[in-house]
């Protein structure tokens, strides 16, 4: 059996990167992975697990000839990878990303790339505070969603070809306006991850906590290992949608502080019982 | 070989309560175990799962004769069950609580109590977001701490017996004065939970974001379902350290706002680098 893709190339081997290329060969999806990243160490690390069958430090080189190009990096850094590659892609290259937001890197694309548009944004709703080719996973993919930037001027069969690449790996594809998946993801991924990262500030100023610390700290601060550079990127390419729902926020806790000013016992029961419906509404429970 | 403990009274079968009965009686460590309780639907499943012994919808008789008495209702009964059951402590009668808010109840022991006070106040840092008897587990405080609330006017023998209790059921107790420990919970605790359900609400009014929900969202609230009786109580029985807290919570997110809005690479990377360590600090990496 020919496998369906030839070569695709993964610009940056991290977590999402180095898993997508574990996932790909373990199925027998492509016949060559190549890695692509700025620190050899990185890259030697993806081949010794596996994830790429080559690696090489020039993004341009390595996406020449590639049928997929996978761009894994950070998403401050995608619109200059896609700067980068655009001369090296033939007219039948397509190309992608993991980036967790979207509206920044597709208007980048729409107004640099040419029409239709052969650049099909990516976000997999998978990972976790862990990062780095050590931590790939054949399976990360499976059964998780993959949100497919949906933008007026993509090519049919470059959409096509990114919906079956993230298929083939197990996930469900879902289609959605790159803004509102901005505003969306601000909501439930962005903010919760600032606010995980003030509770650690906030636990961390009140001496030695140790004790005092239980499951519900461990759970609500697990997304403050994650990565630095990652989520000064997020907060940088989602500003708009994470200001706005920092301003909800704002308002929010402002209802609250004044509830607890005024021991308002019955408004503060209610706060507690909407939110506790609120969440299973946004898990579908 | 004779139990450690003739009879128990646990006022409030909930999930703390019931566990620490079906611990005593799993461990044989008390005679008799009574259940109190103000719907006789909760106490029969307390008595179902074999939590209790026998079972009373009145605190002051049952009180009566009993060695140790736990009360295990949110924090903002525990006062009134102080006042209904004085008159039915003997001289030796020992009494604790379950609570997580420690200085208002402590301090209404010790302004309405005799001397040397014969109430110990506790705080298990365990439990989940069920409720319950029918969640009640025995080993809900196997390597558990204990915080037991350390006042100037405790009597030795009835601090020694809270000790006792907690450590015959596999718990590591931990003595902390109620005002500091309450500054911690509020930081540690309280407010996270207070985050955890402004995410929940945020995420909802941000229309189907069902496809969207990932592990971090699912974790980062799941304490958000919590019980709202409870948690309205923790917001009124710890008032001024919420308060507190929040205002610092406040100031960060105005600065993060502000590094959003102007751009702030760097700062946004240091704020991230700086919570990753606050987190790892506050579990003791």
């Amino acid at each position: 059996m020919t496998p369906p893709f030839e070569t695709i190339t993964i610009i940056g081997v991290g977590l999402l990167g180095g898993s997508l290329g574990l996932a790909l060969k373990a199925r027998g999806l492509a016949k060559t992975i190549r890695g692509v990243g700025h620190r050899r160490s990185s890259l030697e690390k993806a081949l010794a697990v596996a994830a790429v069958d080559t690696i090489s430090l020039d993004a341009r080189e390595a996406t020449e000839g590639a049928q997929v190009v996978v761009i894994g990096t950070p998403a401050g850094l995608v619109p200059q990878k896609l700067d980068e590659i655009l001369p090296a892609c033939s007219p039948d290259t397509v190309v992608t990303d993991v980036a967790s937001t979207k509206a920044v890197i597709c208007a980048h694309a729409e107004a640099t790339w040419p029409r239709p548009l052969r650049f099909v944004g990516s976000h997999p709703m998978a990972g976790s505070e862990k990062f780095g080719p050590e931590y790939a996973d054949a399976d990360l993919y499976s059964s998780s969603v993959v949100v497919v930037a949906s933008t007026p001027s993509l090519a049919d069969d470059a959409r096509e070809t990114v919906h079956l690449l993230w298929r083939s790996v197990g996930a469900r594809v879902v289609e959605l306006d790159p803004g509102i998946h901005d505003i969306q993801v601000a909501r439930t991924s962005h903010i919760p991850h600032i606010l995980a990262a003030c509770t650690a500030e906030l636990a961390a100023s009140a001496g030695d906590v140790g004790p005092l610390i239980g499951n519900g700290f461990r759970d609500t601060t697990r997304i403050a290992a994650g990565r630095p550079e990652l989520w000064r990127d997020i907060c940088l390419t989602n500003r708009g949608a994470i200001l706005e729902g920092l301003e909800t926020l704002g308002e929010q806790l402002e209802q609250l502080q004044r509830m607890i000013e005024e021991r308002s016992s019955e408004a503060l029961e209610a706060f507690f019982r909407s939110a506790r419906e609120a969440r299973s509404k946004a898990l579908g429970e």
